[in-house]
């Protein structure tokens, strides 16, 4: 089997959700025929909304909202699962969330569970574990952003049959394009982090994102990445069974060598 | 508080402990006053052990054992701690094992978990937790080589509150020295891998190992690193208490931010 998958990068409007999925709806379009392509963190709305009752007002329902139909209707007509991070609304709060929206129609939602820095001042954490989801791009499990900072989350993606994690981000710290060769080795996955681009200048401060969207493989190759300040959408095609071989060698399975009795984690 | 600590490089020969030993003391002497100096795994023996009978005559006990007995005499003359993978014997079986030897005497053992390849013919796997000893060099972990594949092994050390990770280390495939980058930034630890060099024609197979040993910040930072084909002691002054600092931003504290509930791990 093999599934064409790819991240797009790019540098979204402050606050203009509209415009947004407008673009994202070009990009697809002028991406190629793809099984999965994964957009950005909070990628219809920008990242630093004004405050809290700015994200709950911009934030839309999954399912019924606007990005959500639209993904929906993006991987319906595409014949692509689409991942994309969105201001989600529910029970009277914003999540930090992303859909997967899949070719037949379904779709699936996670909130992010680790929140970064301001955003435990707009967003409710999320409290249900991550999701994996059986797609016909192979299974795709989600983590958003800052998730990645805890080695426990694409642990948890993998033990549940991950082949590739989907990582919508809006990256400022400096260390995750690099430390993601480890999340992808430790768990013989393949990731594919898409990072937003561009400076934004709300809540009193520049926030510059860092691009170099990445897809890397089980053994940790580097199969695709973007510039850092460039808009960038890439296409690679894998083979997603490959994430199923946990073997390292004949006498060691990274699944079956662990030793959780003796972790304190 | 500020702490002198390193690795030693170097080319142990095959199943000569005695040798190795003096070999050892050399790069002890010369290396300068330290406050923990790191051997690699089995520096002791030399890796490819015969086989299991062989893993056993060369192997030692802890403490009345000569390689035990040889670490606490150097810790306790140099004023140093002295980390050093050796074959332990105990119960009739081998281990792969380290000794922490403190200059005070005191000497503390490690067995490795996680046994790589043909090791599992070789020693029985480690049944007991990795340790986290408190010394004047700062809090100590101790996990060996191939430990490092598993997220859950630094992460146990870091949440008993090690400050630095000594791993002494035989490596043969290529992931390791760029994969503790994510290691130490993940758990904001410092992180010494001290690894050897060399080429060992035993068991029916040539193995060469991959060097390169180093000493990395709780920020990721290089420190120090080595050569992948050279004898090398380095060694650096840290400030230990900065792995104390579990904070990312004023929001964020990676201990804090974790959540138990939702992994599945």
């Amino acid at each position: 089997m093999s599934a064409t998958v790819g991240f797009a990068q790019f540098e979204p409007l402050y606050a203009e959700p509209a415009a947004n999925r407008d673009t994202m709806s070009e990009i697809a379009e002028s991406a190629g025929q793809f099984d999965l392509l994964v957009f950005p963190e909070l990628a219809a709305t920008g990242y630093e909304l004004r405050d809290v009752v700015h994200a709950r007002n911009i934030a839309e329902p999954f399912q019924e909202g606007a990005t959500s139909e639209w993904a929906r209707a993006l991987a319906v007509e595409s014949r692509g699962a689409i991942v994309v991070g969105y201001a989600e609304k529910a029970d009277g709060v914003a999540y930090n969330s992303c859909v997967l929206a899949l070719p037949n129609g379904a779709v699936h939602n996670y909130r992010k569970i680790h929140l970064f820095s301001r955003e435990k001042e707009l967003f409710a954490p999320g409290d249900a574990p991550p999701p994996v989801i059986d797609t016909p791009a192979g299974s795709i499990g989600l983590m958003i952003c800052f998730d990645w900072f805890f080695p426990e989350m694409a642990r948890t993606l993998a033990l549940q049959g991950a082949q590739i994690i989907a990582h919508p981000s809006n990256l400022v710290l400096p260390y995750c394009q690099r430390a993601m060769y480890c999340r992808s080795v430790e768990n013989r996955v393949f990731t594919i982090t898409a990072n937003r681009i561009g400076t934004e200048n709300q809540a009193g401060r520049a926030l510059t994102f860092t691009g170099q969207s990445q897809i890397l493989d089980p053994d940790g190759n580097t199969l695709a990445s973007a510039p850092a300040d460039a808009p960038r959408s890439t296409l690679v095609t894998i083979d997603p069974e490959l994430a199923h071989n946990k073997s390292i060698n004949e006498y060691n399975n990274l699944t079956n060598d662990r030793r959780p009795s003796l972790y304190d984690v």
